[in-house]
């Protein structure tokens, strides 16, 4: 760590806090600067930098190493790929994942799932087991749901992400999903990090409303610790004084992670603004600024949803979204979906 | 709901709100003022405001009830005082809980203890399971962690509040400690929130750093709902764009809630601020402000502290601040532990 | 506005509002729903909804106006375009603004000037006046300065815009420029704004940093109303908990914007990440998302730049970005400078 | 400043990175640690840390002095003490300031003097020109408002401040006022901040609603560089996502600034929360934190206050405030007026 003192500090201070230092392992480097005095902790010493920021005549501490190593680009510098028979998410390809908040009915499923396979979808979405921050409110079907998601994904040759909300759903849930997520609200539920850490399916995490990106690969290191290498990051907006949207959709995040990372970054347009007219231009942009994919809601009767109805597509406009981004992904050398089914006519 | 038309809302789009709105079972009542139509929903109906939001021609839509019942004055206008033998929280006394960040060792939890009840503390805190955002730091000491914090507690008349991290431990948790804490990371972790509903200890839930109090109080509604009425709320500090505190305390919140629920509201100056030197300001505006009790992060040794040694308060800055908050506290109509055990010589 | 009173509101309490809400000129109809009385008060009263909402037995109070007029699409459908001799902004083209930061030389003002023409922007952007957050930075060349930027901008068959930070300053600028900005710092610098709705030439309106879409809103409805109809606005981000980027860019306000206003919107991808690498995914979300155009910072030399160099693109990386913009707009209907001047030879 | 290399950095990378140093004029060491490569820059460069963060190899840098002088502690270790006859502020009183939103007539400004006189209050607040959002809102009575305003203070052995908007009204206001007060929205006009640091009438400077505790001391260090140094600090309430309050009143930036700065740092509940309701408590949090002073609106019928009505006290419960304030100002070792005028009966 690198450690600034004050420009007034004593040299008892500064010797105190050396002494701080090299009780943790550090050796220590002094730098005398015009005006105070920096000293930099190096070599294999370990402890809390915080703890040496409350000293008397400390300014500040920086620590000199990140915090995550194996979801680094340092330590796996080209793109991770992760493959799920033909559908490849972090490759040239950019994947779209689609379909309804939650299983609702066998006929809700089919529906959104054809309509989504026609329209160029790789990746059926849908929950069965629904966060609701109101216990009074519709909590999903359960496994039902999830027999209904993949027989459906099934039908259209489609592969399925679903939520998993808590460690006694994983084995349950991983015999349905291709794709086991963890929502916005879990991302440091680390308890159930951990054991993900140790599933064979991929995992996607979603980014937490207030988490910063730091903390968000912090929380893919839980996973890639426990011995899971396929891990997929999802932006689905953060949480600001702004109110007009329901979040805020932090587009820049996405090359900011494909920096920092090997990790393939999802974005989510459907959380991340909250309505559904605001949803095909934060696809367009969040596809122009490079995301590996796209998770997005789409429900066959979005008026009468059981949850996120307010933000899920109809069927007629997922389509042209879809026709728009085949345009754009070409201006970043990316493909999407290049032969959709022949369409009939859908109609909002 | 009340719905708030646009201001060149067609009529249809007005008829095709209104239908919306009758099919959701709802009364509709029609205001027509100078500019714009608004649509009171009133009645037994039951349908997403937000859905209604994305249509043709709505501007803005309120929902006129408030998503929590059992957690509202409405619902129980005296205040809910939560009595663990003679520790009586949430009535005229403020209640003060204080302790270690983690069990660490027996001599450290012993000396920690020793020390925050001579101060005049009522409750020992401290951590055995400890959610931390890096997989590889120190994860807590587990059940040997938990009995050695009880029979500190016991041995000096303390009662014990420590994290339950996730469902399994729920039980275990039980066995040892007198209340039963949710951590902010864990404030929607909703499958939690449910089984804690049904223990019999009483649940401290910790606000999430970016949960509104509308949603601190859904989480303490699902506690309620499971049948556990022995809830109380902490405010720990929000996170917003200044970085010089770890957090910012949102002290305004301690009134806020206290007008909106019956349930106690305990404030966390440690974590916060995050930073030792302004546990002691902020612990005193706290009290000032009306909280119905403090948990504090005390350690015997902070500098050596295996976790939050930053914000750990040392013993005797801990008797210090007690002293001042004994002022404060009439100021309200409060008191605060009149008779201190006699002091022997802390030191720093 | 509409008044929800609290579900214990006692009549007296009910009837006191009413009176009150009389007593401000309004008509007032009351709905009786099922656990509550909702209050519409409509017709020609005024008065401030924040003081009713502090009455006893109230709970929420909602305004049924938005508070700008002239800003808003009820009062002008159409899209405004704002004519500068050929260019025009808020037209089926996107129009881009580039240029240094500062004005520095006679040499580094032609050398940008003529990078940006080659890659096809149509307005030169530059500042003489700078607000620097310290008293002790590099201020601007003052007038000296205007003199190259408008010398550079007619030798390239480019317009100019430039900053002005004070009442004294706008005839001076307006000399030279030919759209006067405002700076995020001076977005609610009524004084200001007040006296630019007097002045003939367009006036471009930054966000400022915490603002609200509506505060946005009410800033540009100054300039409207002291008769200046031609205001464009721009997104340059605001400040969120992140910090890894200088600002959190918030792309999705460009859509919002543009469906509450008929005003054209500009997008700031280099404050609105504040790092060079960041800017050209930004820029290709922000017109993927529909930004009527881009301002962007180029200098000729940024690693030395007198100011913002580490967030001004090398005429190269522009150069490649602009060619990118060019397959990126057509999606979304719309085109980009379709010839550009023949390139030669850029490195960087 | 101190630059710390990526893990990866070449060895050309890093010696590009110390040219560039050298080339700011720093005297450059370099740290070999385990894994990567510190360079401290001292002596007496000069240059933008931004523009080396962006260079190749580069992970970060950071700054090793703070960029404000005049406003720190180590410039000036002791308190700064503004005395306004016998009105010390920064000294062991806590100074009350409070009256009125605005002055609207010679009656209202009279009677809300003469309120927060009996109270205890030694300054007079209230303004005359009005920063209003809307164009459209009542603006303030201009010179004859300050008239009213000092004539009333004068009567009753006040002081005044109010707010100065920008440069022209400097000379007008300080003919009245003992105070200049610079509002949230201009903390960051820095030609208003640098005319008035040729005043030679204290500044009181608001904190901007999402200005970090650095900017607001460098809209200081403008004052005092210009060679006024009476200046004080206000805090009054930051943005952020909890929309309940008006503003989130970050009392911790209290103790925060007086560690960092000697100026006096004066808290206002009344914008800070924006509720009449909440004033009193954040009254007394800001007093226990230790703040110099308090501004805070009373008016003598708030109801039919033309601004700022609902965050403004009724007479009486400002004074009841004043009586808990004496109380508990003696805990952190101040006083607060401790001889009150002889009340007669105001009630609510």
């Amino acid at each position: 760590m690198v450690v600034i003192m004050k420009e007034r500090a004593s040299e008892p201070q500064i010797q105190a806090v050396i002494a701080q230092l090299m009780d943790m392992g550090y050796d220590v480097h002094r730098s005398t600067g015009a005006n105070r005095i920096v000293l930099g902790a190096v070599g294999g010493g370990h402890g809390d930098p915080q703890i040496v920021e409350v000293q008397d005549g400390v300014q500040e501490v920086h620590r000199i190493s990140v915090p995550y190593k194996l979801a680094s680009r340092t330590f796996r510098p080209e793109n991770t790929v992760i493959a799920i028979d033909d559908v490849r998410i972090g490759g040239d390809e950019v994947i779209v994942m689609a379909g309804p908040c939650s299983a609702e009915s066998e006929e809700q499923v089919e529906a959104s799932a054809a309509a989504v396979k026609r329209a160029g979808a790789k990746v059926l979405r849908g929950g069965a087991f629904k966060p609701r921050s109101s216990p009074y409110s519709f909590q999903g079907l359960g496994e039902p749901g999830l027999r209904m998601l993949r027989a459906a994904a099934d039908r259209h040759g489609l592969k399925l992400i679903t939520e998993v909300m808590e460690i006694s759903q994983i084995e349950l849930v991983a015999k349905y999903a291709h794709v086991l997520q963890v929502g916005a609200r879990n991302m440091q539920n680390y308890s159930l990090l951990r054991e993900l850490g140790k599933a064979r399916a991929p995992v996607m995490i979603k980014r937490g409303i207030s988490a910063t990106i730091e903390e968000w690969l912090m929380s893919a290191e839980y996973v890639l610790a426990g011995g899971n290498t396929q891990v997929m990051l999802c932006e689905r907006g953060i949480r600001t004084f702004e109110t007009y949207t329901r979040n805020t959709f932090d587009i820049s995040a996405i090359p900011v992670v494909q920096q920092l990372s090997h990790l393939p970054v999802i974005a989510d347009p459907s959380h991340g603004t909250g309505r559904r007219d605001k949803v095909a231009p934060m696809a367009r942009a969040a596809v122009a600024a490079g995301a590996d994919g796209l998770i997005i809601e789409v429900h066959c009767d979005p008026d009468h949803a059981k949850s996120d109805g307010a933000q899920s597509m109809f069927p007629a406009q997922f389509e042209r979204l879809m026709a728009e981004l085949r345009i754009i992904a070409p201006a970043i050398g990316r493909s999407l979906c290049v032969e959709p089914v022949a369409r009939r006519g859908w109609n909002r």
